[in-house]
Protein backbone atom coordinates (compact mmCIF):
# COMPACT_ATOMS: atom_id res chain seq x y z
CA UNK A 1 0.00 0.00 0.00
CA UNK A 2 1.26 3.14 -1.27
CA UNK A 3 -0.43 6.06 0.58
CA UNK A 4 -2.70 7.58 -0.90
CA UNK A 5 -1.70 8.05 -4.13
CA UNK A 6 -3.10 6.39 -6.80
CA UNK A 7 -1.12 3.53 -8.16
CA UNK A 8 -1.42 2.78 -11.91
CA UNK A 9 -0.93 0.45 -14.68
CA UNK A 10 -1.17 -0.57 -18.20
CA UNK A 11 -1.58 -3.80 -19.93
CA UNK A 12 -0.31 -4.57 -23.32
CA UNK A 13 -1.90 -7.57 -24.95
CA UNK A 14 0.94 -8.69 -27.91
CA UNK A 15 0.07 -10.81 -30.87
CA UNK A 16 -1.42 -10.60 -34.32
CA UNK A 17 -3.60 -13.15 -33.95
CA UNK A 18 -6.09 -11.53 -31.50
CA UNK A 19 -5.98 -8.42 -33.89
CA UNK A 20 -7.01 -10.84 -37.17
CA UNK A 21 -9.64 -12.27 -34.18
CA UNK A 22 -8.35 -15.73 -34.97
CA UNK A 23 -7.89 -15.85 -30.94
CA UNK A 24 -10.28 -13.80 -28.56
CA UNK A 25 -7.91 -12.93 -25.65
CA UNK A 26 -8.35 -14.52 -22.71
CA UNK A 27 -5.79 -12.10 -20.30
CA UNK A 28 -6.96 -8.60 -19.76
CA UNK A 29 -10.15 -9.38 -17.62
CA UNK A 30 -8.48 -11.54 -15.44
CA UNK A 31 -5.65 -9.70 -14.97
CA UNK A 32 -7.63 -6.44 -14.74
CA UNK A 33 -9.80 -7.84 -11.66
CA UNK A 34 -6.09 -9.24 -9.93
CA UNK A 35 -4.82 -5.72 -10.30
CA UNK A 36 -8.34 -4.21 -8.81
CA UNK A 37 -8.14 -6.34 -5.80
CA UNK A 38 -4.89 -5.37 -4.87
CA UNK A 39 -5.06 -1.38 -4.95
CA UNK A 40 -4.12 -1.20 -8.68
CA UNK A 41 -6.33 1.04 -11.15
CA UNK A 42 -5.21 -0.24 -14.75
CA UNK A 43 -5.37 3.16 -16.77
CA UNK A 44 -5.50 1.75 -20.15
CA UNK A 45 -4.63 -1.79 -22.41
CA UNK A 46 -3.73 -1.91 -25.63
CA UNK A 47 -3.59 -4.97 -28.00
CA UNK A 48 -0.57 -4.51 -29.96
CA UNK A 49 0.60 -6.93 -33.26
CA UNK A 50 3.82 -8.65 -33.18
CA UNK A 51 5.83 -5.50 -35.33
CA UNK A 52 9.40 -4.50 -33.33
CA UNK A 53 8.85 -0.68 -33.79
CA UNK A 54 5.08 -0.99 -32.46
CA UNK A 55 6.21 -3.33 -29.45
CA UNK A 56 9.06 -1.32 -28.97
CA UNK A 57 7.42 2.70 -29.40
CA UNK A 58 4.55 1.54 -27.32
CA UNK A 59 6.49 -0.29 -24.21
CA UNK A 60 8.84 3.11 -23.90
CA UNK A 61 5.36 5.27 -24.10
CA UNK A 62 3.49 3.08 -21.81
CA UNK A 63 6.67 2.39 -19.29
CA UNK A 64 6.90 6.42 -18.76
CA UNK A 65 3.15 7.03 -18.56
CA UNK A 66 2.31 4.34 -15.88
CA UNK A 67 4.02 2.99 -12.84
CA UNK A 68 3.37 -0.37 -14.13
CA UNK A 69 3.10 -2.22 -17.27
CA UNK A 70 2.05 -5.90 -17.99
CA UNK A 71 2.64 -7.09 -21.06
CA UNK A 72 1.45 -10.70 -22.33
CA UNK A 73 2.77 -12.84 -25.39
CA UNK A 74 5.67 -13.76 -27.62
CA UNK A 75 8.13 -15.14 -25.37
CA UNK A 76 7.65 -18.32 -27.16
CA UNK A 77 10.47 -20.12 -29.01
CA UNK A 78 9.46 -19.23 -32.62
CA UNK A 79 10.31 -16.31 -35.11
CA UNK A 80 7.62 -15.02 -34.24
CA UNK A 81 8.04 -13.96 -30.66
CA UNK A 82 10.06 -10.87 -30.33
CA UNK A 83 8.64 -9.41 -27.07
CA UNK A 84 11.96 -10.04 -25.23
CA UNK A 85 14.34 -8.45 -28.13
CA UNK A 86 11.90 -5.53 -27.98
CA UNK A 87 11.95 -5.18 -24.93
CA UNK A 88 15.82 -4.76 -24.49
CA UNK A 89 15.58 -2.45 -27.48
CA UNK A 90 13.23 -0.15 -25.60
CA UNK A 91 15.35 0.07 -22.68
CA UNK A 92 18.55 0.38 -24.91
CA UNK A 93 20.35 -3.05 -23.37
CA UNK A 94 21.71 -6.04 -25.28
CA UNK A 95 19.62 -9.32 -25.10
CA UNK A 96 21.55 -12.20 -23.53
CA UNK A 97 21.62 -15.58 -22.66
CA UNK A 98 20.57 -16.15 -19.04
CA UNK A 99 22.02 -18.51 -17.42
CA UNK A 100 19.29 -19.15 -14.92
CA UNK A 101 17.20 -19.40 -17.65
CA UNK A 102 19.09 -21.95 -18.96
CA UNK A 103 19.34 -23.83 -16.13
CA UNK A 104 15.73 -23.70 -15.74
CA UNK A 105 14.57 -24.84 -20.00
CA UNK A 106 17.46 -28.04 -19.00
CA UNK A 107 15.26 -28.89 -15.86
CA UNK A 108 12.53 -29.39 -18.27
CA UNK A 109 13.73 -30.65 -21.41
CA UNK A 110 15.84 -33.01 -22.36
CA UNK A 111 19.43 -32.49 -23.36
CA UNK A 112 18.02 -33.82 -27.13
CA UNK A 113 15.39 -31.51 -27.52
CA UNK A 114 17.13 -28.29 -26.00
CA UNK A 115 17.75 -26.89 -29.37
CA UNK A 116 18.80 -23.83 -30.78
CA UNK A 117 14.79 -22.78 -30.91
CA UNK A 118 14.34 -23.77 -26.93
CA UNK A 119 17.41 -21.84 -26.14
CA UNK A 120 16.24 -19.04 -27.34
CA UNK A 121 13.59 -18.64 -24.28
CA UNK A 122 16.14 -18.02 -22.19
CA UNK A 123 17.32 -15.15 -23.86
CA UNK A 124 16.27 -11.92 -21.66
CA UNK A 125 17.36 -8.11 -21.34
CA UNK A 126 20.56 -7.58 -19.48
CA UNK A 127 19.72 -6.49 -16.26
CA UNK A 128 15.95 -8.15 -16.06
CA UNK A 129 14.75 -10.37 -13.46
CA UNK A 130 12.93 -13.62 -14.15
CA UNK A 131 9.77 -14.50 -13.33
CA UNK A 132 9.46 -17.99 -12.39
CA UNK A 133 6.96 -20.25 -14.95
CA UNK A 134 5.84 -22.74 -12.77
CA UNK A 135 3.80 -24.54 -15.97
CA UNK A 136 6.66 -24.96 -18.72
CA UNK A 137 9.83 -23.62 -16.97
CA UNK A 138 10.55 -20.89 -20.08
CA UNK A 139 10.31 -17.72 -17.86
CA UNK A 140 8.61 -14.02 -18.13
CA UNK A 141 10.82 -11.47 -17.10
CA UNK A 142 10.77 -7.90 -14.96
CA UNK A 143 12.63 -5.15 -16.48
CA UNK A 144 12.32 -1.86 -14.44
CA UNK A 145 8.53 -1.57 -13.97
CA UNK A 146 7.55 -3.66 -17.01
CA UNK A 147 6.40 -7.38 -16.33
CA UNK A 148 6.98 -9.43 -19.13
CA UNK A 149 4.55 -12.78 -19.18
CA UNK A 150 3.63 -15.32 -21.39
CA UNK A 151 0.48 -15.33 -23.71
CA UNK A 152 -1.05 -18.53 -22.57
CA UNK A 153 -3.60 -17.56 -19.57
CA UNK A 154 -2.73 -20.72 -17.31
CA UNK A 155 1.20 -19.80 -17.73
CA UNK A 156 0.42 -15.63 -17.27
CA UNK A 157 -1.72 -16.53 -14.46
CA UNK A 158 0.73 -18.49 -12.39
CA UNK A 159 3.62 -15.65 -13.74
CA UNK A 160 1.30 -13.03 -12.14
CA UNK A 161 0.10 -15.05 -8.85
CA UNK A 162 3.91 -15.46 -8.46
CA UNK A 163 5.35 -11.74 -8.57
CA UNK A 164 2.03 -10.10 -7.06
CA UNK A 165 3.51 -10.22 -3.57
CA UNK A 166 5.86 -7.79 -4.85
CA UNK A 167 3.54 -5.17 -6.54
CA UNK A 168 2.53 -2.28 -4.22
CA UNK A 169 -0.93 -1.41 -4.55
CA UNK A 170 -2.26 2.14 -3.26
CA UNK A 171 -5.90 2.77 -1.55
CA UNK A 172 -8.15 -0.15 -2.77
CA UNK A 173 -10.86 0.72 -4.63
CA UNK A 174 -14.28 -1.15 -2.85
CA UNK A 175 -17.48 -1.59 -4.57
CA UNK A 176 -21.30 -1.54 -4.06
CA UNK A 177 -23.37 -2.32 -6.82
CA UNK A 178 -27.41 -2.00 -6.53
CA UNK A 179 -29.52 -3.31 -9.04
CA UNK A 180 -32.70 -2.51 -10.09
CA UNK A 181 -35.63 -3.22 -13.42
CA UNK A 182 -36.01 1.03 -13.98
CA UNK A 183 -34.05 1.47 -17.22
CA UNK A 184 -31.58 3.62 -17.10
CA UNK A 185 -32.72 6.87 -18.63
CA UNK A 186 -35.47 7.00 -15.88
CA UNK A 187 -32.54 6.92 -13.31
CA UNK A 188 -30.20 9.05 -15.04
CA UNK A 189 -30.93 12.40 -13.87
CA UNK A 190 -31.26 11.48 -10.19
CA UNK A 191 -27.71 9.21 -10.55
CA UNK A 192 -25.67 12.58 -12.12
CA UNK A 193 -27.14 14.10 -8.94
CA UNK A 194 -25.42 11.86 -6.65
CA UNK A 195 -21.80 11.54 -8.54
CA UNK A 196 -21.92 15.51 -8.47
CA UNK A 197 -22.27 15.32 -4.83
CA UNK A 198 -19.46 12.60 -4.58
CA UNK A 199 -16.85 13.18 -7.16
CA UNK A 200 -14.46 11.19 -5.42
CA UNK A 201 -16.89 8.16 -6.01
CA UNK A 202 -17.37 6.97 -9.40
CA UNK A 203 -20.86 5.93 -10.80
CA UNK A 204 -21.39 3.93 -13.14
CA UNK A 205 -24.31 2.51 -14.81
CA UNK A 206 -24.45 -0.69 -16.45
CA UNK A 207 -27.58 -1.96 -18.21
CA UNK A 208 -28.44 -5.88 -18.30
CA UNK A 209 -30.45 -8.41 -20.07
CA UNK A 210 -30.78 -11.28 -17.40
CA UNK A 211 -32.97 -14.10 -17.35
CA UNK A 212 -35.11 -12.55 -20.00
CA UNK A 213 -35.60 -9.08 -18.21
CA UNK A 214 -33.86 -5.77 -18.75
CA UNK A 215 -32.07 -3.96 -15.48
CA UNK A 216 -29.37 -1.75 -15.32
CA UNK A 217 -26.77 -1.94 -12.18
CA UNK A 218 -25.47 1.32 -11.07
CA UNK A 219 -22.07 0.64 -9.41
CA UNK A 220 -20.50 3.05 -6.77
CA UNK A 221 -16.64 2.81 -6.51
CA UNK A 222 -14.56 4.10 -4.44
CA UNK A 223 -11.67 3.78 -1.55
CA UNK A 224 -13.11 5.69 1.03
CA UNK A 225 -15.75 3.52 2.64
CA UNK A 226 -17.59 5.99 4.40
CA UNK A 227 -18.32 7.70 1.18
CA UNK A 228 -18.83 5.06 -0.60
CA UNK A 229 -21.88 3.96 1.81
CA UNK A 230 -23.50 7.39 1.76
CA UNK A 231 -23.59 7.53 -2.07
CA UNK A 232 -25.05 3.77 -2.03
CA UNK A 233 -27.50 4.83 0.08
CA UNK A 234 -28.53 7.87 -2.04
CA UNK A 235 -28.71 5.50 -4.95
CA UNK A 236 -31.06 3.08 -3.28
CA UNK A 237 -33.09 5.67 -1.84
CA UNK A 238 -33.51 7.33 -5.85
CA UNK A 239 -34.91 4.30 -6.91
CA UNK A 240 -37.45 3.86 -4.43
CA UNK A 241 -37.99 7.69 -5.37
CA UNK A 242 -38.90 5.95 -8.99
CA UNK A 243 -41.12 3.66 -7.88
CA UNK A 244 -38.49 0.63 -8.18
CA UNK A 245 -36.79 -1.83 -5.84
CA UNK A 246 -33.27 -1.44 -5.13
CA UNK A 247 -31.80 -4.93 -5.21
CA UNK A 248 -27.72 -5.36 -3.60
CA UNK A 249 -25.99 -7.74 -5.65
CA UNK A 250 -22.48 -8.49 -5.36
CA UNK A 251 -19.86 -7.48 -8.07
CA UNK A 252 -18.82 -10.85 -9.49
CA UNK A 253 -18.32 -10.95 -12.97
CA UNK A 254 -21.36 -10.95 -14.76
CA UNK A 255 -20.30 -10.43 -18.51
CA UNK A 256 -23.42 -8.27 -18.45
CA UNK A 257 -23.13 -5.94 -21.42
CA UNK A 258 -22.19 -1.83 -21.06
CA UNK A 259 -24.62 0.23 -22.22
CA UNK A 260 -28.27 -0.07 -22.70
CA UNK A 261 -30.89 1.59 -22.64
CA UNK A 262 -34.64 0.45 -23.15
CA UNK A 263 -36.57 3.21 -23.35
CA UNK A 264 -38.38 1.55 -20.85
CA UNK B 1 -11.42 -3.16 -52.28
CA UNK B 2 -8.70 -0.04 -52.03
CA UNK B 3 -6.12 -1.57 -54.84
CA UNK B 4 -3.37 -2.87 -53.30
CA UNK B 5 -2.86 -0.62 -50.29
CA UNK B 6 -3.21 -2.12 -46.60
CA UNK B 7 -6.56 -0.44 -45.13
CA UNK B 8 -6.01 0.02 -41.59
CA UNK B 9 -8.18 0.30 -38.41
CA UNK B 10 -8.33 0.75 -34.61
CA UNK B 11 -10.89 -0.45 -32.08
CA UNK B 12 -10.92 2.02 -29.28
CA UNK B 13 -13.22 -0.03 -26.42
CA UNK B 14 -14.06 2.88 -23.86
CA UNK B 15 -15.60 1.58 -20.45
CA UNK B 16 -14.41 1.77 -16.58
CA UNK B 17 -16.04 -1.29 -16.51
CA UNK B 18 -13.92 -3.13 -18.86
CA UNK B 19 -10.39 -1.81 -17.05
CA UNK B 20 -12.07 -2.36 -13.43
CA UNK B 21 -12.60 -6.05 -14.76
CA UNK B 22 -16.17 -5.79 -14.11
CA UNK B 23 -17.11 -6.83 -17.50
CA UNK B 24 -15.53 -8.57 -19.78
CA UNK B 25 -15.14 -6.96 -23.57
CA UNK B 26 -16.88 -8.93 -25.79
CA UNK B 27 -16.65 -6.94 -29.15
CA UNK B 28 -13.01 -6.80 -29.79
CA UNK B 29 -12.71 -10.58 -31.23
CA UNK B 30 -15.95 -10.14 -33.30
CA UNK B 31 -15.23 -6.87 -34.58
CA UNK B 32 -11.55 -8.00 -35.45
CA UNK B 33 -13.30 -11.15 -37.56
CA UNK B 34 -15.46 -8.45 -39.23
CA UNK B 35 -12.75 -6.56 -40.71
CA UNK B 36 -10.33 -9.60 -41.60
CA UNK B 37 -13.20 -10.64 -43.39
CA UNK B 38 -13.35 -7.83 -45.27
CA UNK B 39 -9.92 -6.78 -46.10
CA UNK B 40 -9.64 -4.53 -43.65
CA UNK B 41 -6.15 -4.44 -40.73
CA UNK B 42 -6.89 -4.23 -37.25
CA UNK B 43 -3.51 -2.30 -36.22
CA UNK B 44 -4.07 -2.01 -32.68
CA UNK B 45 -7.02 -2.35 -30.05
CA UNK B 46 -6.78 0.21 -26.91
CA UNK B 47 -9.15 0.18 -23.88
CA UNK B 48 -9.61 3.40 -22.52
CA UNK B 49 -11.46 4.50 -19.08
CA UNK B 50 -14.38 7.24 -19.13
CA UNK B 51 -12.05 10.16 -18.91
CA UNK B 52 -12.60 13.44 -21.16
CA UNK B 53 -8.75 13.83 -22.06
CA UNK B 54 -7.93 10.62 -22.37
CA UNK B 55 -10.82 10.06 -24.38
CA UNK B 56 -9.46 13.25 -26.58
CA UNK B 57 -6.36 12.38 -27.19
CA UNK B 58 -6.73 9.11 -28.21
CA UNK B 59 -9.28 9.58 -30.75
CA UNK B 60 -7.27 12.28 -32.23
CA UNK B 61 -4.10 10.09 -32.34
CA UNK B 62 -5.76 7.47 -33.79
CA UNK B 63 -7.48 9.02 -36.07
CA UNK B 64 -4.57 10.33 -38.07
CA UNK B 65 -3.31 7.18 -38.00
CA UNK B 66 -5.29 4.61 -39.29
CA UNK B 67 -7.57 4.66 -42.21
CA UNK B 68 -10.46 3.87 -39.75
CA UNK B 69 -11.22 4.10 -36.39
CA UNK B 70 -14.01 1.85 -34.33
CA UNK B 71 -15.22 3.03 -30.75
CA UNK B 72 -17.75 1.06 -28.42
CA UNK B 73 -19.49 2.46 -25.57
CA UNK B 74 -19.84 5.25 -23.61
CA UNK B 75 -23.10 6.70 -25.84
CA UNK B 76 -26.26 6.32 -23.38
CA UNK B 77 -28.14 8.52 -21.62
CA UNK B 78 -26.35 8.28 -17.79
CA UNK B 79 -23.52 10.98 -16.79
CA UNK B 80 -20.68 8.76 -17.77
CA UNK B 81 -21.60 8.52 -21.08
CA UNK B 82 -19.38 11.14 -22.51
CA UNK B 83 -18.11 9.58 -25.74
CA UNK B 84 -19.55 12.07 -28.08
CA UNK B 85 -19.07 14.94 -26.57
CA UNK B 86 -15.48 13.39 -26.51
CA UNK B 87 -15.42 13.38 -30.59
CA UNK B 88 -16.96 16.50 -30.83
CA UNK B 89 -13.85 18.03 -28.66
CA UNK B 90 -11.55 16.01 -30.48
CA UNK B 91 -12.96 17.38 -33.66
CA UNK B 92 -13.66 20.64 -32.50
CA UNK B 93 -16.95 21.09 -33.36
CA UNK B 94 -20.29 21.49 -31.26
CA UNK B 95 -22.52 19.07 -29.65
CA UNK B 96 -25.56 19.62 -31.12
CA UNK B 97 -29.03 17.85 -30.58
CA UNK B 98 -29.43 15.82 -33.91
CA UNK B 99 -33.57 16.42 -35.01
CA UNK B 100 -33.65 13.35 -36.84
CA UNK B 101 -32.12 11.94 -34.09
CA UNK B 102 -34.86 13.05 -31.78
CA UNK B 103 -37.50 11.46 -34.34
CA UNK B 104 -36.24 8.30 -33.97
CA UNK B 105 -36.43 8.24 -30.20
CA UNK B 106 -39.52 9.70 -30.77
CA UNK B 107 -40.56 6.41 -32.39
CA UNK B 108 -39.50 3.92 -30.03
CA UNK B 109 -39.83 5.80 -26.50
CA UNK B 110 -43.48 7.09 -25.21
CA UNK B 111 -43.23 11.25 -24.95
CA UNK B 112 -43.77 10.95 -20.99
CA UNK B 113 -40.84 8.78 -20.87
CA UNK B 114 -38.21 10.83 -23.34
CA UNK B 115 -37.01 12.90 -20.30
CA UNK B 116 -34.04 15.04 -20.91
CA UNK B 117 -31.48 12.14 -19.76
CA UNK B 118 -33.06 10.59 -22.33
CA UNK B 119 -33.24 12.90 -25.35
CA UNK B 120 -29.40 13.36 -24.63
CA UNK B 121 -28.94 10.45 -26.95
CA UNK B 122 -29.85 12.79 -29.75
CA UNK B 123 -27.01 15.05 -29.11
CA UNK B 124 -24.20 14.16 -31.58
CA UNK B 125 -21.53 16.34 -33.11
CA UNK B 126 -21.92 18.48 -35.81
CA UNK B 127 -21.75 17.33 -39.00
CA UNK B 128 -21.70 13.93 -38.08
CA UNK B 129 -24.27 11.09 -40.16
CA UNK B 130 -25.60 9.08 -37.92
CA UNK B 131 -25.65 5.23 -37.28
CA UNK B 132 -28.80 3.34 -37.16
CA UNK B 133 -29.48 1.09 -34.37
CA UNK B 134 -32.14 -1.61 -34.77
CA UNK B 135 -32.28 -2.66 -31.93
CA UNK B 136 -32.71 0.05 -29.41
CA UNK B 137 -33.03 3.21 -32.13
CA UNK B 138 -30.50 5.76 -29.97
CA UNK B 139 -28.50 5.64 -32.80
CA UNK B 140 -24.43 5.84 -32.98
CA UNK B 141 -22.53 8.55 -35.49
CA UNK B 142 -19.85 8.59 -38.20
CA UNK B 143 -17.71 11.65 -37.73
CA UNK B 144 -15.14 11.49 -40.72
CA UNK B 145 -13.46 7.98 -40.45
CA UNK B 146 -14.29 8.03 -36.88
CA UNK B 147 -17.46 5.07 -35.87
CA UNK B 148 -18.86 5.38 -33.02
CA UNK B 149 -21.08 2.41 -31.69
CA UNK B 150 -22.67 1.07 -28.79
CA UNK B 151 -20.96 -1.19 -25.66
CA UNK B 152 -23.40 -3.71 -25.81
CA UNK B 153 -22.74 -6.46 -28.40
CA UNK B 154 -25.93 -6.85 -30.01
CA UNK B 155 -26.29 -3.20 -30.62
CA UNK B 156 -22.71 -2.68 -31.78
CA UNK B 157 -22.94 -5.83 -33.83
CA UNK B 158 -25.87 -4.69 -35.50
CA UNK B 159 -25.09 -1.04 -36.06
CA UNK B 160 -21.64 -2.61 -37.90
CA UNK B 161 -23.90 -4.56 -40.11
CA UNK B 162 -25.70 -1.91 -41.52
CA UNK B 163 -22.78 0.80 -42.50
CA UNK B 164 -20.40 -2.50 -43.14
CA UNK B 165 -21.10 -2.33 -46.80
CA UNK B 166 -19.91 1.25 -47.03
CA UNK B 167 -16.27 0.20 -45.87
CA UNK B 168 -13.80 0.22 -48.22
CA UNK B 169 -11.31 -3.01 -47.72
CA UNK B 170 -7.95 -3.84 -49.41
CA UNK B 171 -6.50 -6.58 -50.75
CA UNK B 172 -8.30 -9.59 -48.33
CA UNK B 173 -6.03 -11.62 -46.32
CA UNK B 174 -6.42 -15.17 -46.49
CA UNK B 175 -5.54 -17.95 -44.18
CA UNK B 176 -4.04 -21.39 -44.14
CA UNK B 177 -3.94 -22.91 -41.26
CA UNK B 178 -2.08 -26.69 -40.34
CA UNK B 179 -2.36 -28.39 -37.34
CA UNK B 180 0.61 -30.94 -35.76
CA UNK B 181 1.30 -32.85 -32.56
CA UNK B 182 5.12 -31.37 -32.48
CA UNK B 183 5.95 -29.10 -29.94
CA UNK B 184 6.96 -25.16 -31.04
CA UNK B 185 10.85 -25.40 -30.50
CA UNK B 186 10.64 -28.68 -32.61
CA UNK B 187 9.06 -26.66 -36.03
CA UNK B 188 10.80 -23.36 -35.21
CA UNK B 189 13.93 -23.64 -36.65
CA UNK B 190 12.41 -24.74 -40.23
CA UNK B 191 10.08 -22.35 -39.54
CA UNK B 192 11.29 -19.31 -39.31
CA UNK B 193 13.60 -20.41 -42.79
CA UNK B 194 9.81 -20.94 -44.24
CA UNK B 195 9.00 -17.41 -43.20
CA UNK B 196 12.56 -15.96 -44.53
CA UNK B 197 11.72 -17.48 -47.90
CA UNK B 198 8.21 -15.67 -47.78
CA UNK B 199 8.10 -12.43 -46.65
CA UNK B 200 4.97 -11.24 -47.68
CA UNK B 201 3.40 -14.43 -45.82
CA UNK B 202 2.94 -13.98 -41.98
CA UNK B 203 3.65 -17.20 -40.61
CA UNK B 204 2.05 -17.22 -37.55
CA UNK B 205 2.67 -20.41 -34.42
CA UNK B 206 0.09 -21.19 -32.23
CA UNK B 207 0.51 -24.18 -29.86
CA UNK B 208 -2.76 -25.29 -27.92
CA UNK B 209 -4.20 -28.16 -25.39
CA UNK B 210 -7.10 -29.69 -26.73
CA UNK B 211 -8.87 -32.84 -26.24
CA UNK B 212 -6.06 -33.96 -23.83
CA UNK B 213 -3.52 -32.93 -25.71
CA UNK B 214 -0.91 -30.91 -27.18
CA UNK B 215 -0.39 -29.04 -30.41
CA UNK B 216 0.09 -26.47 -32.44
CA UNK B 217 -1.32 -24.60 -35.03
CA UNK B 218 1.14 -23.07 -38.02
CA UNK B 219 -1.29 -20.24 -39.85
CA UNK B 220 0.40 -18.53 -42.93
CA UNK B 221 -1.50 -15.46 -43.65
CA UNK B 222 -1.38 -13.25 -47.32
CA UNK B 223 -3.63 -11.88 -49.54
CA UNK B 224 -1.61 -13.50 -52.68
CA UNK B 225 -3.52 -16.52 -52.83
CA UNK B 226 -0.47 -18.35 -54.84
CA UNK B 227 2.48 -17.35 -52.28
CA UNK B 228 0.21 -18.80 -49.18
CA UNK B 229 -0.49 -21.70 -51.46
CA UNK B 230 3.25 -22.47 -51.44
CA UNK B 231 4.31 -21.18 -48.13
CA UNK B 232 1.56 -23.96 -46.36
CA UNK B 233 2.80 -26.57 -48.79
CA UNK B 234 6.31 -26.04 -47.30
CA UNK B 235 5.10 -25.88 -43.62
CA UNK B 236 3.37 -29.29 -44.32
CA UNK B 237 6.56 -30.66 -45.60
CA UNK B 238 8.39 -29.08 -42.81
CA UNK B 239 5.92 -31.66 -40.14
CA UNK B 240 6.27 -34.62 -42.43
CA UNK B 241 10.22 -34.16 -42.68
CA UNK B 242 10.56 -33.78 -38.16
CA UNK B 243 8.02 -36.82 -38.07
CA UNK B 244 4.78 -35.83 -37.95
CA UNK B 245 1.63 -35.81 -39.81
CA UNK B 246 0.17 -31.90 -41.15
CA UNK B 247 -3.33 -31.52 -40.25
CA UNK B 248 -5.35 -29.01 -42.44
CA UNK B 249 -7.49 -27.40 -39.77
CA UNK B 250 -10.15 -24.18 -40.73
CA UNK B 251 -9.48 -21.36 -39.29
CA UNK B 252 -12.85 -21.16 -37.04
CA UNK B 253 -11.87 -18.72 -33.65
CA UNK B 254 -10.93 -21.88 -31.46
CA UNK B 255 -10.25 -19.44 -28.62
CA UNK B 256 -6.85 -21.37 -27.99
CA UNK B 257 -3.82 -19.89 -26.10
CA UNK B 258 -1.07 -17.87 -27.66
CA UNK B 259 2.89 -19.39 -27.13
CA UNK B 260 3.02 -22.63 -25.15
CA UNK B 261 6.09 -24.70 -25.20
CA UNK B 262 5.62 -27.77 -23.98
CA UNK B 263 9.36 -29.23 -24.69
CA UNK B 264 7.95 -32.47 -25.89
Amino acid sequence: MNGDKTVTACALIIGNEVLSGRTADANLNWLATQLTEDGITLKEARVIPDVVDVIVDTVNECRAKFDYVFTTGGIGPTHDDITASCVARAFGVEIERNPEAVALLESFISKDRLNEARLKMADIPAGAELIGNPVSKAPGFKMENVYVMAGVPSIMRAMFDGFRHTLTGGPKVQSISVATMLAEGTVASGLSDIQDRHPKVDVGSYPYFRDGKFGVSLVCRSSDVADLETTAEEVRALIRSLGGVPLDEDLANDNSSDKFDTGD
